[in-house]
């Protein structure tokens, strides 16, 4: 299994590459340009290796177009504005293909807030620009970057996933217990907004409680 | 302290009765007819004596309109159409008041399917009914009643509180650690909007999962 991880390089990027790549799975950082491309799989592989992970090899820098070529699936970490740059070129490299989009739309950090394009959720947005050959799902929006890049931690939080494409979406949910997290089927694709409108929410508790990385674990299941 | 709780002869208002009774605190639970809210607190307080609660006696049974007047805290424990019904008539008792509201805006269960009235939450749309003089919050929204009710277990999950005012979220916060739960927090009254969101995603995970009490708990906290 090969991921690839669009706009690898900031924010949640290395701490899923880290956690994909430690649980054996091939990693491809993307980015606009190789060479930061390339030093995000520095700084990843150096973390794996001195946790003594043999697989640190396993992750290797592309280009976003090339990445999104050669993944066999695809996850989006990209700043939510980079969609509609990204998006159409790698269209039809994408048909057929499962693509985890884990972006947030937001317009401002502090406080949080949210603008929904067409008023879509993101994960809809990019269901409406991919089109429908592409299986959209979205996954880890609310999980915090420094949580993720906690490699000497288990992710205390779950991972809350949702889709229209029940196969694609029951695929995620086993990668992301490879990685040693709890996930669960959230429902249909337009269950997006909830989870990242929850984001925003938890965003301001991290603010409010001066946290870093507030997440939610289900209680009950 | 002494809290109402309306409509609270179904669904979450006995758990909430109970665990605040136990807590030492005196609960009106509030009924459209006085009988069936003397029914409920019947049950409540067989319950609590069981447990040996000396607190017992702290549970009584009031007409919605009457324990709107002699609660200090309401607390609104009704099926949502019941708002506008309710509301208006209570009104002039509510003034300079903390009002709890709990519901969320279902219209239908299986799937669960919100509906926002005039686009408002369930708790946006309480405070424009009861006017600015009632200090609304939202809490306790996504716990569910099988959770509430089962005194025996402490709350394993979180509650999140919203509101516009500080004080009166502050002591609504208080009021909930005195039942031994955590609460925090979440933000200005337009939140709760996502927290009834959250309440339909939950029991979707609960039919999908086979589940009865599934809730969240906040980590990196």
């Amino acid at each position: 299994m090969q991921i690839a991880i669009l706009g690898g390089t900031g924010h949640q990027g290395p701490g899923l590459a880290l956690r994909f790549a430690k649980a054996g799975i091939d990693v491809l950082i993307g980015s606009r340009q190789l060479d930061k491309a390339g030093r995000a799989v520095n700084q990843v592989t150096q973390i794996l290796q001195e946790l003594g992970v043999q697989e640190a090899n396993r992750v290797v820098a592309r280009t976003n177009e090339v990445a999104a070529q050669q993944g066999e699936v695809i996850f989006m970490t990209v700043p939510y504005p980079a969609h509609r740059s990204l998006l159409p070129d790698i269209r039809v490299d994408l048909q057929g293909k499962i693509f985890v989009d884990v972006t947030v739309p937001l317009v401002s950090y502090k406080p949080p807030r949210l603008e929904f394009p067409n008023g879509n959720s993101a994960a809809e947005e990019v269901q409406h620009i991919l089109g429908e050959a592409v299986k959209v799902v979205g996954a880890f929006k609310m999980t915090p970057a420094p949580a993720l890049a906690a490699i000497d931690h288990e992710l205390a939080s779950d991972v809350l996933v949702c889709g229209d494409d029940d196969s694609a979406k029951a695929e995620v949910i086993r990668l992301i217990e490879r990685i040693g997290a709890r996930a669960f089927d959230a429902g249909p694709l337009e269950h997006a907004r909830i989870l990242e409108e929850l984001t925003a929410l938890l965003m301001g508790l991290n603010f409010r409680y001066k946290r870093r990385a507030i997440d939610i674990r289900l209680t009950g299941i």
